[in-house]
């Protein structure tokens, strides 16, 4: 019996979005072909539309069907720096957290390297947020070329909330474009997305239940950006390919389903959680929880996910915990799954200020919908042994 | 009851494939997480890399999972452009044919408009052909200065066959890059990737029966590209993303079984579309075939899509006719479904030299694993009516 408690890094598909996808892709027709057969995939398509609209406060037209998360956070950071830059070639700031993820950081990276943007990491305080006076200052140092902004609405490593609604609102007021990598947030926390002012909004399926290969930008109105995938025109011709009919259908109940259930959701996992950390902590004394520690408020939600408990214990490789755990049948992880096995201290804990040591020694552990009293139980029941392991393993590598 | 002639829009899902991923989606683990589902989703991923590389003539390390046909195009014109740009800054020239789908030449003229590209279409003959003395003398007015050239494997729109592996050879015999979109052609034609010489070759999986949403880039092993997507770092760093275990799953099936079946069903569909053709130009006198008539060999594939009749009826427009058929249960496009209802004559046509008349007044049949003898006189049957009674509309809108 495995203890999966690694739903940050990707959540088991809900049963409703299996059955209906399974029965969507016994159904033929391209959604851009004019025949019965396309004309019924393209209702599908904009049903999907509507749902995750209604369900995410966006207009039907602001939704942008993507191929996930990673497309999504490029299609945004390099559309509007392009569209920017193009309307005035002055605006070549790109000002992004420190904390993004790679999607983001490495998007901005390449602008930087390829595409004559100045790129500025926005510094993050210790538990890994950024400030809106920070944004502002960064915003002051020459507003008018700034290209764009982009700050993650919750972080996938320690959890912690950022400001969004008052980052979009800092941003505007300098005239300035606002994305936010909201991959963690949709269908846990309450995302609004006309209330939070945002201008672009990147979210995938499989972290929420839905599908692999398939996400959403949500994009205002008004708002251009220049193409990544050029082609048949398809979602406004801001993303050409044909539609991936049963994903969609199965990303709208994805968010549906958990949009619906949030609140419920966000209160056990919240205890869950809260249980976790306390009995680790209390095994484990020198053990540290990072990040907002989530007893606070942020836009109409808490300031940290409620299924993310992140911990660093001294004296430990990051690895080598990880293993011993998943020997036990426990399985979590050091940080983003995306860089899994790349030996390196996480850059959001050097954001945050974390000394090297407290950086490689930490553990993800991010609870979801299947999780459970016993999970934590589990986690409880083998921490302290598989801690002391790993320090005596540590020492004798000589690495800490 | 339906009779869908719209295969190379998008074909039915094999009940094989639908099956494995309704099964591989209840499985959950991010591929480049550590733990143990993890691991097992990894071995899922790269056994289907080896399962599609065995297919198709490549090697495992050179599948690169996508998010579809349009974004494989993207990438290997966008990614090649930039790397071979980076390795020389003269390397600006890009030739593409004519008669391109519109992920290859909306990428080229995007990196007209946008990257410094000068974009030089390369001429069809009569029948949608490039041939390679064509490319041999564009490459040859300035070969130093080309950065890549791009040649579809064969035409979606007439099912014209290049001859790929000799074009791939002039291209390499002056030192540049050779891409080829091979969407309507893997599962088909015999493809193999090693034996084509191209550099870089594009397939997705809702055309052969697989899902949507998941493709591949066959990238040679020393090939170059410069990522669109920045992330993670997943396929060789050329794509990053999270991968999508149950589709690439669901496309190594579609891929193995299509292969393996593409012999017989050339035969059955290339019966069923000379049947076809023949009863419908004898039903409808002044009809007429476009593209290659089928009877030759290339690359020991047939000269024509087997599945493919693309025709002409003078006098008609293309939309009453798809419309009219439709009305009868019978589902055909005009041309690419990613640009249907867009009221232009294909650009496919009119680079065969096509008068503008021809080149509205046209339908596309295409016959895929499930067509039937029965489907053939569906049309046969009422062919004959519908061309008249859109002869009838035209005259009277006065429009043709």
């Amino acid at each position: 019996m495995t203890t999966y408690l690694d739903h940050a890094a990707t959540t088991p598909m809900l049963d409703a979005v299996v059955a209906e996808m399974s029965a969507a892709m016994r159904r033929t027709g391209n959604a851009s072909s004019l025949h019965g057969s396309g004309r019924r995939a393209r209702r599908a398509v904009e049903e999907a539309r509507e749902r995750i609209a209604a369900a995410l406060g966006a207009r039907p037209s602001e939704v942008v069907f993507t191929g996930g998360g990673t497309e999504g956070d490029n299609l945004a950071l390099k559309g509007l720096y392009w569209a920017r830059r193009t309307e005035d070639p002055e605006r070549t700031r790109v000002l992004v957290s420190a904390a993004e993820h790679h999607a983001v950081l490495d998007a901005a990276e390449w602008l930087g390297e390829h595409e004559g943007a100045e790129v500025e990491l926005l510094p993050v305080d210790e538990l890994g947020r950024v400030h809106p006076e920070v944004l502002a200052e960064a915003i002051a140092r020459d507003p008018g070329r700034v290209a764009l902004a982009s700050v993650m609405w919750a972080n996938n490593e320690v959890g912690t909330v950022n400001p969004v609604r008052e980052l979009a609102e800092v941003a505007h007021a300098a005239g300035v474009p606002f994305h936010t990598d909201a991959v963690q947030a949709v269908g846990i926390l309450p995302v609004d997305f006309a209330a939070s002012g945002a201008d672009a909004l990147v979210f995938t399926g499989h972290k929420l239940g839905g599908p692999y290969g398939v996400g959403a930008l949500l994009l205002g109105r008004s708002v251009e950006v220049t193409p990544l995938l050029h082609g048949g025109g398809q979602e406004r011709d801001v993303r050409s390919g044909t539609l991936d009919t049963p994903g969609v259908v199965g990303l709208a109940t994805a968010v549906e389903i958990t949009v619906a259930d949030a609140q419920r959701r966000t209160e056990q996992l919240t205890a869950l959680r809260d249980d976790l950390i306390a009995r680790v902590l209390a095994t484990v004394p020198d053990a540290r929880l990072n990040g907002d520690p989530g007893t606070g408020e942020i836009d109409g939600g808490p300031s940290r996910l409620p299924g993310n408990a992140h911990l660093s214990f001294p004296g430990c490789e990051g690895d080598s915990l990880l293993m011993l755990l998943d020997a036990q049948g426990i399985e979590c992880s050091t940080g983003s799954a995306c860089t899994a096995g790349v030996a390196q201290p996480s850059h959001v804990l050097i954001a945050m200020g974390a000394g090297e040591s407290i950086a490689r020694g930490s553990l993800r552990f991010s609870l979801g919908h299947t999780s459970t009293q016993a999970d934590v139980d589990a986690v409880v029941a083998v921490i302290g042994q598989v801690v002391e392991r790993a320090r005596r393993a540590g020492t004798a590598a000589g690495v800490l």
